[in-house]
């Protein structure tokens, strides 16, 4: 009759280890995020269709959750319309609502619903489940965290300078070592001005981006087959062969763009951005990368991406400025920046370099052995003290063999067991054993806080 | 072009200073459960639907959010069946997973399906949104989060006994006056036993529960209006009188539940229960409460509820001893007991009586204004070493009018204003200014971080 339950592809149960991983995860972006004055608003899970249709393009559309009109979900559709079995027209007939895809376009809606509550500068951080009915594989899920930091309402490079710093704080706390690259919007468009083939800004990034592996001899001819005339190639080349300390990079690319508006306008907050960072001093790396070309369609301004150096996988968090984010919801003119942390995959990065400080992912300090009902109502008092001191402790709830308890404890990484037998009863004593180095003590109940704080 | 959006009915955006007030709720609740050694799951927004359908009765299995197939969700579905427009029928063809609709029942689907990885007892808290197609109204919300901590696989009552500890710490935390109520449904069991009317005991408890407002006849009117015979009634007379303190509850109880095994089992937990849980101590009032028929068709010992002394609310907290969670999931014979704090009414109840601490619901705490581009320079400097000693802090990104700045630390309740301008900039000095008391004083700029720690 019952049938052995499970869960839909490309969802998660998170086990108690786990999610005091995800929570120091969570808990260190939140609290910089916190430093620098983002505060946190959270939109509801679903929203209507009418707010997220159109706003991914038709790939996006098709990976929407559709939440199921309640009631009678046929009302309004002839049988005629039933019977095209138009799945995606009629989907928007049984269905109203659908899960958020990404916070970027709920974030849009709110600023919009509520601009005349709000104080511009708005600077919000959301942490909060999105959905895609992606074809679930290795690493993604149809329901992963986005933990994005926004800023709209301010030109001021200022704020992609703190963003930076954001980012640096981040990864400096998990001590995870990373390259903070960046790139401008604007170098990349000056540069198809400069060579008059604006359409082919992605296939420039894109050969570039080879050189290391496959030379310059080769790029020029990935160049020329993608249909760039050889004065064109020809004006790219010190951009291809770019190199140096972001300065000099700077300086290279300047020269280039003389004759851009645009591009110089790029080459001129790249520097600000720069040397406003270098004055404040990173931990990490920050460098100028004119390969990187994240959501071109969308950035306007600064783009940043942001690679571990000590693991092989994609990039763990990334943002860019935006002109026009309201704009889709009637309010145009609100320009914005922000940055997106990939907490799935930085859970990959901490696991595998195995970098979760002890302390954060600890749940339970102290089991209390269960020994019988007068030492059990014994352990019950020391436990209020113990909790008042702000220790996590419990006792074993029922009378069971010691053997039983003791695995209870270690099966669950508790770092002590107080033992209150008979004896220890009598004298008002407690054995306390740690669960590591295995060494057992007899000391005053009255102790047992100060010996375990 | 671009329409006014909004949210689906029956959810909510949540503002920063509501998130930072819903923060402290949260935080506080896990940081209790912690204590007691509480360990946090979470589970898929989305069970599929053979998980949650039958499992909250066919009123229940309307209210379910189902989501629609991806891709193709006519496939399989005939004509014929189309046309029949039987939307409850077809609503299982076309969506396989619905939105999670409790806690409950995705966590008994999680200790079934982990049974080999997990440790029993097992301790489990869970704190996640869950989403119900109600009619929305004041109060009633089709997305909202459930707090919940359970215990799976001990009958011991000292876990009742720290539920209830649990509690009182919570709502003592709060500031928040409460009634701990409690019942056992063995005790039910035993009067509906004694009197020879197990149908009845719904109709007992509703009836009793009237005493106070419609006296002891009209609840002797009322019972034998609903059939019961004159003398299971005046069997009842003590039970329906019943006062005094706890123990002279129970003695009256135990005089009247004498024949009854079951209810001299229930009298006696809660002898047990309310002895422990008076020699360690509670900051609330814990009362025996018959009329506290709570979810009787699912628990089977201890039942709890928590009301708020100083606002008139529902129950804001309550839970119970059940004997069979899992069994709907082929895993039979798995006693647990848990209990729930309603967050959106513990929201409601410190808004109407202004309990928040004021430190946990601040944001930024010192303003840097913007009055030039080296003025910033140096407060971005000022602003690393706030941050590295844990101060939120920020500066006004534009060099916009000073009004307009000082107007946007109103407006966020910012506590201080740091204002460098080319004076203090020349001296290295700061001029700090309390927002609320208006007292402003010019520091060394190397003593902000002291003034504001």
């Amino acid at each position: 009759m019952a049938t052995k339950p499970s869960i839909p592809k490309g969802t998660r149960d998170f086990s108690p280890i786990e999610m005091a991983r995800r929570n120091y995860i969570f808990n260190t972006i939140r609290q910089v995020f916190g430093l620098f004055g983002y505060n946190q608003i959270e939109t509801p899970s679903m929203e209507n269709l009418s707010t997220l249709m159109g706003k991914y393009g038709e790939e996006g559309d098709k990976l929407l959750f559709k939440i199921q009109n309640s009631g009678d979900y046929f009302n309004g559709i002839t049988d005629e319309e039933l019977l095209t079995r138009n799945s995606l027209k009629l989907a928007s007939k049984f269905c109203e609502k659908g899960l958020r895809y990404d916070l970027t376009v709920p974030f849009a809606r709110f600023v919009v619903m509520h601009r005349e509550e709000l104080q511009f500068p708005f600077k919000r951080y959301q942490i909060q489940p999105v959905w895609r009915a992606d074809r679930p594989q290795k690493g993604r899920y149809r329901e992963f965290y986005q933990c994005d930091a926004d800023v709209v309402g301010s030109d001021s490079l200022l704020n992609e300078v703190e963003l930076i710093q954001m980012i640096d704080m981040v990864f400096s706390r998990f001590g995870v070592r990373v390259a903070i690259k960046m790139n401008n919007r604007k170098i990349l468009t000056g540069i198809a001005e400069v060579i008059g083939q604006a359409d082919k800004i992605v296939d420039i990034t894109v050969a570039i981006d080879k050189l290391d592996k496959i030379g310059l001899e080769n790029v020029n001819a990935e160049l020329a087959e993608k249909g760039l005339p050889a004065d064109a190639i020809a004006k790219l080349q010190p951009i291809i062969e770019l190199n140096g300390s972001n300065e000099e990079k700077l300086e290279t690319i300047a020269k280039v763009l003389e004759s851009s508006e645009t591009g110089m306008k790029g080459v001129e907050e790249c520097r600000f951005i720069l040397s406003n960072a270098a004055a404040l001093g990173l931990n990490n790396e920050l460098e100028l990368d004119l390969t990187l070309a994240r959501g071109l369609n969308y950035y306007t301004g600064a783009i940043f991406e942001v690679k571990a150096l000590d693991v092989q996988i994609g990039s763990i968090s990334g943002g860019g400025r935006y002109d026009n984010l309201t704009g889709i919801f009637g309010m145009p003119g609100v320009s914005g920046v922000g940055i997106s942390f990939g907490a799935d995959r930085i859970y990959d990065v901490l696991n595998q370099l195995d970098l979760y400080p002890k302390e954060s992912v600890n749940g339970t300090k102290v089991l209390l052995l269960n020994l019988g009902q007068d030492e059990a109502a014994f352990c019950m008092k020391l436990l209020c003290d113990l909790r008042k001191a702000g220790i996590s402790a419990e006792i074993y709830p029922d009378n069971a063999k010691m053997k039983k308890q003791m695995g209870y404890a270690n099966g669950n990484g508790i770092q002590y067991v107080a033992i209150v037998g008979s004896d220890e009863l009598a004298q008002g004593k407690v054995t306390l054993k740690n669960m590591e180095s295995g060494e057992q003590q007899l000391i005053d109940a009255q102790e047992l806080v100060s010996a375990l704080s």
